[in-house]
């Protein structure tokens, strides 16, 4: 009998996200078994409304093209999904023969893998589902880290170091850089790591800590003491004590509320109370789609998450996740294991205290240590601005 | 006697400003006739308050990573320059034995150079005074582009391609970057060599013509009819028909005005106007900073600058500035020559009329032919979002 696979993606891209789908459609492939490999075109949408792609007979030199493409090949979608479109989900499952399922994505895709995994059970139906990590954000539980966020914390560890040596240069000046990740400090966190070749940020604000406005420029004002070049990274996401964010709604429209960037809110917050030049930086989107910053650990990770996912479903499993645990950090190490989907479905994981320092503004020894083997070769060197100016 | 060379940096960084500071140094070590090699630290307030720093005893090793260094590694300065401050600079370089200096700068820098030039020469003063082009803006005059600008250009094109891969496998969205430049266009129209991909942005818009919010909503509803995903590029420096910035200022202080991004002003009208998501990313200081996508021609010819305005010097010449005159388009040639430094002193060069569309949202194909040499090798290879969904 015929027997069919799916790959359906599901919210934002990563830097990996179709490295991802190349390791599961080659082993896919590699398996023998399958007449159709099919990828769900934007994502549980083109599931519900069965639109189909064929990709077990793209060739393989088009194939390779996905490590070096942001984005989503086959396209992603974030419609909310409701119970009666499980039900119809697995009717059409049956109906083109598809005994595997493989969803990437992350929190809330994980979520509808479950659900859909549940259905099948319920109905009694040989259909695997099985869950591929993805996010930059890095918020996915139990797995020591997500394919995605390598890359992610490669890209802000790189900007963060060519950032600083620029501003450093000059005369007094402000610079802040808003890092993505929402409710977690992860990416924010990362660019510490630019600090390990002498050019880090001077402060860095995480989501995980209340963020005061008057500490801020206090902590502004200390660091103009020492230099005359400041970089502060800070999350999209900070909240005051309160827990509301800190920049306030421009509008909001029937669907959603839209706030204005924390970049530009801090920078005029400096200009405003301490009259210093200041401007704010957001590459947004740009941190999740840079190839060039990719990372070559997150990217063979990425793959291989696409690949265990794919043949633990031929294996039987379903309703579960491929994870990663560390095995060791020097030299870095990690092993594959697969977890029960209701452990990770839905749970937002943000950082823990351990990684983050006492004054809630930068990152501790055991997070830099943690994190530095995820975003790949070392950073480049540069000339030290200090340095080369014969001071200390 | 002694002779010493003195090199002052203006102006904000490049990708590729310390790249040109190698090429001077090492051509003066290399005439083997000057006791000291002096760089101004931070800038003309550097050369006035006599900080000087000996850059002829750096050891090669060290002076090398200057090529893959962003900022300037001995400083920069902004400071306005008074007549007074010439004949006192005049002074110094006297008392110095400072007999030949080089201004590595924009069209500010050029300013400063000639009448540092024209006040020794009314003094009678045998001191040589060279300006070696430097901007990522590209609007020197006289000289057919500038180091720094092939780097800018190579960074928001891959940028570009990166997010345009992200943003059309998207839902319905709407993504406008900012491209920085001021009132010149050529960064903000380098990002349509993303195109040349099949990644293009969706709708450019220059400074060189008035900007229409009607039209600019008109544009995009256009635009997205055609696909889901729109990424649209836009100057930090739009004006509207009577020539105001289309950003209000969000607030003044005694030294300066300072608006809003453009980005995100014109993300908020697609939301407001069309009830569809949009956002705005601006990379902004990043894009002259990222060593990764500095273009290795740009980088060559940033040193290029450097040495030539050295040697011209050390040979007698002064009140000049290194410019490049394109021999050759494909394949690629220029030839460098020296101009007037009158005939560049702030003069301000815009794109001109030949490489901007009829429309005025985009570039022609002259454009692309000119600009496409500077950003160095291609732009990596993508699956195409669309070949993949099988369509055309």
């Amino acid at each position: 009998m015929a027997e069919n696979l799916l790959i359906v993606h599901g919210g934002g891209p990563t830097a990996v996200l179709n490295a991802s789908l190349y390791g599961a459609v080659k082993e896919a492939k590699k398996s023998g078994k399958l007449e159709h490999i099919y990828g769900a075109e934007n994502g549980t949408g083109g599931v519900l409304e069965e639109r189909f792609l064929e990709l077990g007979n793209i060739p393989e030199e088009k194939l390779k093209l996905l490590l070096q493409t942001p984005g989503t090949a086959i396209g992603t979608s974030r419609d909310p999904i409701w119970q009666e479109d499980y039900e119809k989900m697995a009717d059409i499952l049956v109906k083109k023969k598809i005994k595997y399922v493989l969803f990437n994505g992350g929190n809330g895709t994980m979520d509808t893998c479950g659900k859909l995994h549940k259905t099948c059970q319920a109905r009694n139906l040989d259909i695997r589902v099985m869950g591929i990590p993805k996010t930059t954000d890095n918020d996915i539980a139990v797995t020591d880290h997500s394919p995605g966020f390598g890359s992610a914390a490669r890209y802000i560890a790189a900007c963060t170091e060519e950032l600083c040596a620029d501003v450093r240069s000059l005369p007094i000046h402000v610079v802040v850089m808003e890092a993505s990740g929402r409710n977690a400090g992860w990416i924010t966190a990362a660019s510490a790591l630019a600090g390990e070749k002498g050019y880090g940020p001077d402060l860095i604000y995480l989501p995980e800590r209340p963020f005061d406005e008057e500490q801020f420029i206090k902590d502004v004002e200390e660091k103009l003491k020492e230099k005359s070049g400041i970089v502060v990274v800070a999350s999209e996401g900070l909240t005051d004590k309160e827990g509301k964010p800190v920049v306030k709604p421009v509008f909001k429209t029937e669907r959603a509320t839209y706030f204005g960037d924390v970049s530009s809110h801090l920078a005029n917050l400096v200009i405003q109370k301490l009259g210093y030049k200041a401007r704010g930086e957001k590459p947004g989107l740009l941190g999740r789609a840079s190839i060039g910053l990719q990372s070559p650990v997150d990217c063979q990770e990425a793959q291989l998450a696409g690949e265990k996912a794919c043949r633990a479903a031929l294996q039987g499993e379903s309703g579960k996740m491929v994870a990663f645990r560390r095995v060791s950090e020097a030299p870095y190490k990690v092993e594959d294991f697969l977890v029960d989907i209701d452990e990770v479905m839905m749970y937002e994981r943000t950082m823990p205290e351990e990684f983050i320092n006492e004054k809630g503004n930068g990152v501790t020894q055991a997070f830099l240590d943690w994190c530095r083997p995820l975003i790949g070769e070392e950073l480049p060197d540069m000339v030290s601005f200090n340095s080369f100016m014969g001071k200390k």
